[in-house]
């Protein structure tokens, strides 16, 4: 990539400090290096002007030199969303899933296209519109799942790299020759699985060496697409490499029962993992509805991470995750939107449909106690603590989701010294009359800023509640990745 | 309203035929006469122009005084939405409600808001957002609950009429002096409370004298907030005027407890409607989540209706309302965003989240039956019969919702002698190399079609699933209410 000019940033900044608190900071700067860092922040002055002037004198920066983006009155910058568990090739399906579950699903809907895109002009249609349009949800980094095949799969990272989002590319691996992994859609041996798996490491090598914007990830498909020769294989080379690994974990009840018929030696659907070398902290597993305590616990030990996928779960009925629970047994946790499994590409969305799960979750505590009297303070108290609050679910998108893929040095929230993969947010202001103004007299309103709207009464709380729970890619304005420009909204 | 011009549109066609079945038609035609009712519709022609020829022969039309829209290649119509409950005042609160559940919502967040449109500038401000964006997310329909402040009240009515929008306007009744109801906001008196729902009656004979646009419709809010005097009172004017009725029914536990302490006569939360006069085949209740089999029959019983109001219900962990199970029950069901304890004014979101609170609803019946094996085969059927399809959703969005606020007859689908209240859809198209265009080469994809990717090779009903899920305002290119064309999308 050509070098990049050095950036400022003003106005006002958003960001998750904890799980529990948002840090807004206004009549602030970010200073951001030509390597994409940033490299200063300056949160103490008393306007913008003087926020850039200090910032520049500090960093001994010339004007000339910079390119300024300042947020006007009202909007505000948010760090990219992080989506830690989708499959590009999918794209094309999102929304059509009937009254399908998981296993049907495959059958019916996902291996068909998948096989498909071993088309190239096909898979560049369906790839190119999957990033586009998740970049211009300001999906900054995505854990992609590709398909079996590698040239598609390279040129998946190809288009990542070009585009310019920060993508984990997988091959994936399916080696196990049954019936629910079909001939025309399934690795023709373990030795040919592990060999096309090397084949996609050495193409991201060989385009972004230092795996920068780009990195292969070890993609199991799911224990009942492979054998146990291809689990320990890819074990294996990520011992030799230090690649991530992502896979599927306990999504389905069905899927759970045909894991202990396939692998009669092990003690859960998580034990399979476990003994195959695939927990390792640098392992995304997406899903995790059903787990034990026990399997949680082993998961926790092995610091690896989950994928929370609520829209998946929900539309594929399979179940509703324990985000506190996995949370309370210390294991990191991010958002996947499972396209399409999920039926929405937007992190955005994911988040909002994780507070919506998270209440499901409340409903069904209530439920189970609803027979004992003695114990209804408990559940009426664990009820109101399993829901996630707006803050929480805004740093399962970004911070959480950060810390899932290993990148929570890099990205994730506004620090000097991490990169500047960020989202210009604006929301639409209500006039005085209440209409929808399209006219020469409001020419500034002439952009589409989606239908957030606001009254000007709202705390800045409120207003951020309010971009996430009725907010789309019409908020989001301008996204950057490592400093660069990747999505501007017309 | 000024005499409307004649309509013909041309175009595919798409509307519920029955719960289960989608009737889509290509090639066709439609004329709406000056009414604003359909006067003939052509299906078998073999092209939109002898479509045209065909109406204007048959009607002896003369084609200047017809206005002509026709869709474009992958454009439909499609019937207006019905949104069967929505509180106009708490628009401006949309995406606000934190933690809460519905007592302490309505003290904290949409007490003070409602209050405080007795302001009738912010009234107007708050009022006609609220229908613009209805209207442009293709709510042709709306059944509003306003405040209890009749000249804001009568805005809302003025508004509606003036927008175009076809609406049901309730002002509040809420006489009960007690802490629920603070003194800041409760009716004077019982005596008070009828008079003011005179009021509105009055104004909207004035403006709307035959009631074909706006119609006033009784609201008592619901029973924490009435006194027995006030619903019977509104029972009374129900049984003289033959006036629709809304109220709250069974949305939350500590609610009903609520009501069981206040009226320690009856037998259940409906049996206070019941016995007070308020349960008839015009009345719309609102969410019904934790209705016992005898509430479900004695409603059945009484011919009343269901507004479901599933993003509120998950929003506020009210519960999961059983769509199905009233549906089995004889009930009919209609749609409610239940704006703002629902986040979203959006109907296709209602309609797409009823989808997944139907799904939660299965993954219940699962649960309930797991420590049963004999059982597993009957709740596995009750599981896939419970989730409700594509069809019965969208079902429930427009004919649905028609039955339940009793214009059946008039629109929620395309026949001869309905009026035309439809929206126009529009989604967008994947070039080859899966770029979004905005350039000169590609002029007519200067407008935003929205994120619903069509590639070519979907099916009308994968198109129409696509449109489901993920769709929003910028799909509804068009809307007309009574054939005038009261949004369009620049």
């Amino acid at each position: 990539m050509s070098p990049q000019r050095k950036l400022l940033l003003l106005g006002t900044f958003v960001h998750c400090k904890t799980q529990q608190d948002l840090d807004i900071f206004h009549g602030a700067g970010i200073a951001v290096d030509a390597e994409g860092k940033i490299a200063a922040i300056e949160r103490d002055a008393p306007d913008l002007d003087e926020a850039k002037a200090r910032l520049l004198t500090r960093l001994g920066w010339d004007e000339a030199e910079v390119d300024v983006t300042q947020a006007a009155d009202g909007q505000f910058f948010f760090p990219g969303f992080i989506d830690t568990h989708i499959h590009a090739a999918q794209y094309a399906n999102a929304g059509i899933f009937g009254k399908s579950s998981l296993l049907d699903w495959l059958e019916t809907y996902t291996f068909p296209l998948e096989a498909s895109l071993s088309d190239l002009s096909k898979a560049r249609r369906v790839y190119a519109r999957c990033i586009r349009r998740t970049l211009s949800h300001g999906t900054t980094t995505a854990t992609y799942f590709a398909t079996l095949d590698v040239a598609a799969t390279n040129l998946l990272a190809d288009l990542c790299l070009s585009m310019g989002q920060r993508a984990f590319v997988g091959r994936v691996c399916m080696d196990r020759a049954d019936e629910l992994n079909p001939a025309y859609y399934r690795d023709a041996s373990t030795e040919a699985s592990l060999e096309a798996t090397r084949q996609t490491i050495e193409h991201v090598r060989r385009i972004d060496p230092g795996f920068d914007i780009v990195s292969p990830i070890l993609t199991p498909r799911f224990a009942p697409s492979c054998t146990r020769e291809v689990m320990r294989g890819l074990a294996q080379i990520h011992r030799e490499t230090g690649l991530p690994i992502q896979t599927h974990l306990s999504e389905n009840t069905g899927e759970i029962q045909l894991v202990a018929q396939l692998f009669p030696e092990t003690t859960s659907y998580t034990d399979v993992y476990r003994r195959l070398g695939l927990l390792t902290p640098r392992t995304v597993l997406a899903h995790a509805v059903h787990l034990s305590e026990e399997e949680a616990d082993v998961i926790a030990g092995h610091g690896s991470k989950v994928s929370h996928c609520p829209c998946s779960n929900t539309s594929l009925t399979s179940g509703a995750a324990r985000v506190r629970w996995l949370w309370d047994k210390g294991i990191d946790v991010g958002l996947g939107t499972d396209v399409s499994g999920g039926y929405s590409h937007s992190i955005l969305e994911a988040a909002r449909q994780a507070a919506m799960v998270s209440r499901h979750v409340a409903m069904n505590i209530h439920t189970a106690h609803e027979n004992d009297d003695n114990d209804d303070d408990v559940a009426a108290k664990e009820k109101e603590r399993v829901k996630l609050t707006v803050e929480e679910v805004l740093y399962l998108a970004t911070k959480g989701g950060a810390k899932c893929v290993g990148l929570e040095d890099k990205v994730g929230g506004f620090e000097v010294g991490m990169e500047w993969d960020a989202q210009l947010v604006a929301l639409s202001h209500v006039h005085d009359d209440g209409e929808l103004h399209h006219d020469a007299e409001h020419e500034h309103e002439e952009e589409d800023h989606g239908f957030v709207d606001v009254f000007g009464w709202e705390s800045w709380e409120d207003r951020v509640a309010k971009w996430l729970y009725n907010g789309d890619d019409r908020n989001t304005k301008r996204v950057w990745v490592k400093g660069r420009l990747v999505h501007r909204r017309r």
